[in-house]
């Protein structure tokens, strides 16, 4: 079954791969280009690309619309994968904004600011670009908007109460982005790192209107107990509201999750399906204790081998999401070697069985493997190896357990990320 | 929905009733009892019953066998339903054993190693019953089985670790009810109050051949530091095997799970199933955190309201088990009422889902409540009572907060006791 896992992984992954993402999205017929149900005019088109894969999709879209592209910047990270030749390539710094992303902000505005009617901005965007865009609003200085970040990583507020401050002190985010380039429409095309693929939430919502309020973002400097920078505070007191759902200028836009996390654990469900296994998705928006997630997969195994519930063998359970790991030790490990170790804890001995998870990116936390792979006899081989797994679970110490079991799971960098996905195939047990 | 919850809640409630359970897998026909694919000749019967449904599977079975029943001793706790009249109903100590214990295990020996051929012994067993009979092996007295449990009980050693040690310091537990009755076949029917149903895990396994072994028994005192009473460790050194699976007592012997967290879960979904939502029944097997579950389950009905996975609307999504409270505050309620309390806190004010999760026995952790029915609008319910239920959630403290929500479960004491019971239903937004 590794091999069949292996495979699950590979379209998993394919499905999630950013040039692969535009290609199965947008198509160029005479001179109008088509996106899942909406049609633009291309005539003149512009690229606006950023985040970790904004390379990787700024090729795709030269391969589309070839001639038709007038002018195109992409900004992404240090090392990565640069776009075509013919666009300009700006390499900015994350997670930490630097005058890199100041200046990047600011050829972005440029061009978008440049755009009129019979244009086409083209916007991918990308894991990363919230940071990789330092486009703080006027008068706020880069210093202010690192002061501001930091307090807030520092806080406890989550992914989204961060999101709505950065939408409300920034030019491009929140939709400013399209505010920006109307009259001429966006098509945006984002590959979602975010659990649950909405388009509001990704990269700080750079195409779509902001549900999110200026009242809102005080909400979250108060909940936190976060006295921003002078120049932060004043701006959240006066500046104009981010443009909310229903605002004119998206009447021309769409933003389109051209991949994701339900991409990815749908095309592994498929892929299973082809090898003979009946999948059962049971989410893909999984978030919490890797550990708790492992309790209710090894059940969920258990129950299919004695009653043939939720899906009689041959069957795939599949979930995305990101799962997250409960400090309670001091060992080394992601969340998806705690989920398969303890996977492997859980139905050791157990026949009939074998799953993997993996971060799509293809590091787990920060280890060099994208997860584990394990089975029935994956807890013997680490006790083999003279490590106690249930020990090795109870640390947090999943790399070096797996290590010894040959459960370790290696893709290199993937240049995607569409957080975590988890297949267990189950074959019962003739 | 609620009104459907409720009934697909009392359908999961009666496949668990001990009466019906005992009259489901038993019938009687020209002095012949055929129980499942197995005949037993039924001249003259003894009945066994012990356990907290002793009382009521006991009148099950002079219901289904009348006079032909010779003999009998019914051994439940106090204040519980006692057997039918013509049999003896003696009370016993539970969780403690106590002296009442000892009597009743030595009455329960004799009248096994009374019968002979043609006689055929009806056990009748439930939970409650590896207390309820204090029947340690000679020369092992009273105050060395309190000493030795009460150390178990402090040392965290897992209740299938306790069971073993149990097993090989008793006279009937671990199979030996059986050895004792034989060459008189043993009919067992068991009422399970055990995670995943598994025959010898059920009561110490009174009625199964027993497959771990005395060494196993000293491995749990060595591996949690346990210096058991003088008269103990000799036992251990120095007594006879439990019988092992295979063991010629049991040739004639049938033990068959009438009722447990199986046949709740499965009743559950098809009580689901005729009100026209498609079940899906991840596990009866579920253990662990609540609250990891809750997040699994959100995450899932999430998933289902906006892709049709793991199946389309209306659909169920049913499990079993036993979940529990990681205590981090210190606030009242049991681990059903805080599921719900989760569900209800991560699926705020989301349309179409309601979900309940009760202890089968009517009493989640020690409150009066089942567990709680919640729904999209119960969050906002909570904060009319001035609860925040995010707050109440994180200290523990579900059960004045599903109260303010009106959103407590009641059933009252249901005389049985099948674990954990959980259903969402999901009907979708339109």
């Amino acid at each position: 079954m590794e091999k069949q896992l292996r495979e699950i992984l590979a379209s998993g992954l394919e499905a999630a791969d950013p040039a692969k993402a535009v290609h199965r999205f947008v198509r160029v017929e005479d001179g109008e280009v088509f996106a899942g149900d909406e049609r633009f005019a291309a005539e003149r088109v512009f690229v606006v690309a950023v985040g970790k894969a904004a390379g990787a999709m700024a090729e795709a879209a030269e391969e589309l619309f070839g001639e038709r592209i007038v002018d195109g910047i992409v900004v992404t990270k240090d090392d990565h994968h640069p776009g075509p030749e013919r666009l300009e390539t700006v390499y900015s710094s994350h997670p930490e904004p630097d005058e890199r992303g100041v200046e990047a902000a600011r050829k972005v505005r440029e061009l978008a600011e440049s755009l009129g009617e019979g244009d086409l901005l083209l916007a991918l965007v990308s894991g990363g670009a919230s940071a990789l865009l330092a486009d703080a609003a006027p008068p706020i200085e880069l210093a202010d908007l690192k002061e501001l970040t930091g307090a807030l990583l520092r806080s406890g507020a989550d992914i989204g109460e961060i999101n709505t401050i950065r939408k409300h002190v920034s030019i491009l985010k929140g939709g400013g982005l399209v505010r920006l380039a109307a009259p001429a429409p966006t098509l945006a095309l984002l590959l979602s790192d975010v659990v649950g693929d909405e388009p509001s939430s990704i990269a700080s919502g750079l195409t779509t209107p902001d549900p999110t309020t200026l009242e809102d973002a005080r909400g979250v400097l108060r909940r936190y107990g976060i006295d921003p920078p002078a120049s932060i505070a004043e701006h959240l007191r006066t500046a104009e509201e981010t443009p909310k759902p229903g605002d004119a200028a998206f009447e021309g836009a769409t933003s389109v999750v051209c991949g994701g996390g339900r991409h990815a654990a749908e095309a592994a469900a498929e892929a299973a399906r082809a090898l003979g296994y009946e999948p059962v998705l049971l989410t893909t928006t999984l978030t919490g204790d890797a550990l708790g997630a492992a309790h209710m997969y090894a059940a969920i195994v258990r129950e299919a081998l004695a009653s043939g519930n939720p899906a009689p063998p041959p069957c795939a359970i599949v979930s995305g999401g990101e799962a997250t790991v409960t400090v309670r030790g001091s060992g080394t490990g992601g969340p998806n070697g705690e989920f398969a170790l303890a996977l492997a804890v859980e139905l050791d001995g157990v026949d009939g069985w074998a799953a993997f998870a993996a971060d799509t990116d293809g590091a787990d936390g920060s280890t060099d493997a994208a997860g584990g792979i394990v089975d029935g006899s994956t807890a013997a081989k680490i006790r083999e190896g003279d490590i106690d797994p249930a020990e090795a679970l109870a640390n947090n110490d999943s790399r070096p357990a797996l290590k010894a079991g040959g459960a370790l799971l290696f893709t290199g960098p993937t240049g995607t990320n569409v957080n975590d996905l988890r297949v267990a195939l189950v074959a019962g047990s003739d």
